[in-house]
């Protein structure tokens, strides 16, 4: 039977993970996952697609058209694959809340899809990496899941030179947005033109917001009028906002936050930007991005408090915190500033460099061992190979052995003795007994 | 909005995973990932959808109502959720055969779907290993893929009394019924009819085979007839079989498997069973399944070679073997053999196991660090945990770092300084400058 060509290639948007491209994933994967542990967050995940009501309760059915949906064949349910955890989350915090810790620290990271166009760090298939913290409301809960951020971000090498987290707080938003007139049923409107600053072009973001009577000035603020939070724990300030915006309710709300994440220890990684409020209805309180500090890149992670959404799940009213980031602008970052790991580190890091790679000097009495030793010391726990190759070539093969980088070589050479190579030190042992090889290699440094 | 109920639960044959179901998971696919890695094989993946057509192309129209599929909106591609790995693999190394090495070892483990009614040992959504090694056509070849499959099983607790390889082989199958006047078309339905054995009526099965001319006695080996094979190193044999059943074909291709599966020290765990001969069309020669040794549970693992199916998918001729693992059944025979680990046993697996509980003896001036002292403790790389309670009952603190087993605690007990406790040794340390807590931890052996 002929094939349609397009069933020999990937779908588009997802990827082909050829062994170095599983290496990086694993190293993004594990880097989530250490820093999520190192924090106290407990690993959980649900199922890859769910009924698709379940993402309709959180954000309305516009969100169907994003997604990848599907009915069972002669069923009535439609499902859809995850485009984020948020809801799966809710769902299963709800389903045990009363038997679950006060708070509960759940970290999870996977495979999410979403319907839309790929394009430069967006694809249809990706990982993302999400960490919350419920039941607990304080600036404390905020802080530590900012850090755990942080703390990840840190450890493949990222500075905060090299990536800066917007802070900003939506309940203080709100208030000031009130106190100079602006009607709730407004804010939602503003919030999205806030949203789409860095997609709209020059001239229109200012304009836009000339209508909800913002001077040029504090349009400008909300441009580009970060402000550095100081260290000195009076919370944030800075004179180009101070001199235009009404600092009140931001100083209120992110003082406590700040001198949280001066107990942190990460400070200096914070940002205070009223412009960033994230697209998402549902958050109430501190909402934060992280973006690469020259502005490359889409956002390479976001979150924020969001203390009714459990509710809307069927559970109890439950504070709670969280975030969650992509592989795919991370890694984009990572290539650029030069911080992915060689090949050979990820493979090494990915636990594949071999630990023994067993060859003889080419006699019948003592290649017929070769596959019983390795198959002993594999059995013993090592990462042992083996040539498929015809060679009898013993350099050759002690070539090929280096070149996968093997730790070390064994070479048999009779049908009872081997010698062993070890590639670090360059020193050789042995003749000894195989029966002995296996013992050699694992009492080794 | 009120949403439908069926939204707040997991859609049916998926899984939720808590935090200890989300270790057992982690167990066992580090058991899968580590066999892989001992014996030299290459982590990949592919997409979790692909085009529909990538699985029809193998095994033509009757597996769609099998899978989940769906349309993008106003796309004219169907796409579906994988139900198996094969076609990705085969697709991935036609890809790239030309600069993939001679032979190519790659496993995978991952997430999988059937659209197939939930029943005991078959999910929706489950995870599968797959180990495939692909441009050796030799019996060593095929040891090895075995000898991955035992390794594993070996390494969670299982042995040979508690789980059987059942080998057979196809191309000696089709020999030997053509030297019994069975025409090759007549093959395929054989082959259904033997794979459906444990699930006909008792008689059924032997009439069926009577209409192949088979005898009673003929049938009854096909039944119950396991053969061990012998580790003489002759290949395979026995009374049962010989004495009905001409072996010569069987002899022919098995002993230079057999004498491979001494050599990888694996041969008291298969028995040489012609009833096996898998339900797909594409297997060449040797095929094999892991059963449960008493007949429970549906098949833990199965697979054998198919040196054409790369041609199908666009590649060059390439022989190659493998085999796929579910989670689902190999969790129940876990379980039932009692070897699943406990709960603390594989929090502890997943690494878990806090490093550190921080407490404070109550001050104000010592509470104030129990934060930085614990950012400061991650920052060094460690586990560390405290208590979000507003107790300050030192010995209920201990207790609650004790329950979560934490392997040491540490009591601040002033601005400056805190003692350190070791659960395991009882052995307590200090007072120390906090700045030294770090390193005494680290130090630790």
């Amino acid at each position: 039977m002929a094939a349609p060509l397009h069933a020999f290639q990937a779908p588009k948007g997802t990827r082909d993970l050829y062994p170095i491209d599983a290496a990086r994933r694993r190293f993004i994967m594990e880097s989530w996952r250490s820093a999520s542990i190192r924090h106290g967050f407990d690993e959980i995940d649900g199922p890859i697609f769910e009924h698709l009501d379940l993402y309709t309760v959180k954000s309305g059915e516009a969100i169907v058209s994003e997604l990848f949906s599907f009915m069972r064949e002669g069923g009535e349910k439609a499902y859809a694959l995850r485009p984020e955890f948020t809801p799966t989350l809710a769902r299963m915090y709800a389903t045990k809340a009363n038997s679950l810790p006060r708070p509960t620290k759940w970290f999870m990271a996977g495979p999410f899809f979403r319907a839309e166009r790929p394009q430069r760090g967006r694809l249809r298939e990706f990982l993302q990496w999400n960490v919350d913290l419920l039941g607990d409301d304080s600036p404390g809960a905020d802080a530590e899941v900012i850090a755990t951020c942080v703390s990840m971000l840190q450890a493949v090498g990222l500075t905060a030179n090299d990536v800066r987290i917007k802070v900003n707080h939506r309940s203080a938003l709100a208030q000031w947005l009130e106190s100079r007139g602006l009607p709730a049923p407004r804010h939602a409107e503003l919030m999205t033109l806030l949203d789409q600053k860095a997609k709209l072009p020059t001239g229109a973001f200012a304009t836009g917001l000339a209508q909800f009577g913002f001077s040029p000035e504090q349009a400008e603020v909300f441009e580009k009028g970060i402000i550095r939070i100081t260290v000195d724990e009076r919370g944030p300030g800075g004179a180009p906002a101070d001199s235009v915006i009404d600092m009140t309710f931001f100083s209120q709300a992110v003082t406590p936050l700040a001198h949280q994440l001066v107990a942190a220890g990460i400070i200096d990684w914070i940002d205070f930007d009223l412009s960033i409020v994230r697209g998402l209805a549902y958050y109430t309180g501190m909402v934060f991005e992280v973006h690469e500090a020259g502005g490359k890149e889409r956002a390479i992670a976001g979150g924020g408090r969001y203390d009714h959404l459990i509710e809307l799940f069927g559970g109890p009213p439950t504070p709670a915190v969280g975030f969650g980031m992509g592989d795919v602008v991370l890694a984009l970052v990572l290539a650029d500033k030069g911080l992915m790991p060689s090949d050979a580190a990820l493979m090494e890091k990915a636990g594949l460099r071999p630990d023994v790679f067993v060859l003889s000097t080419g006699e019948p009495e003592a290649d017929a061992q070769v596959r019983p030793l390795v198959a002993a010391l594999r059995a013993a726990g090592l990462h042992a190979r083996h040539s498929y190759k015809a060679t009898k070539n013993v350099g050759k093969l002690l070539k090929d052995a280096s070149d996968i980088r093997a730790k070390t070589a064994v070479i048999i050479d009779s049908a009872t003795t081997a010698l062993i190579k070890d590639f670090a030190t360059g020193e050789q042992v042995g003749p000894l007994p195989l029966s002995e090889v296996g013992k050699a290699l694992t009492a080794a440094p």
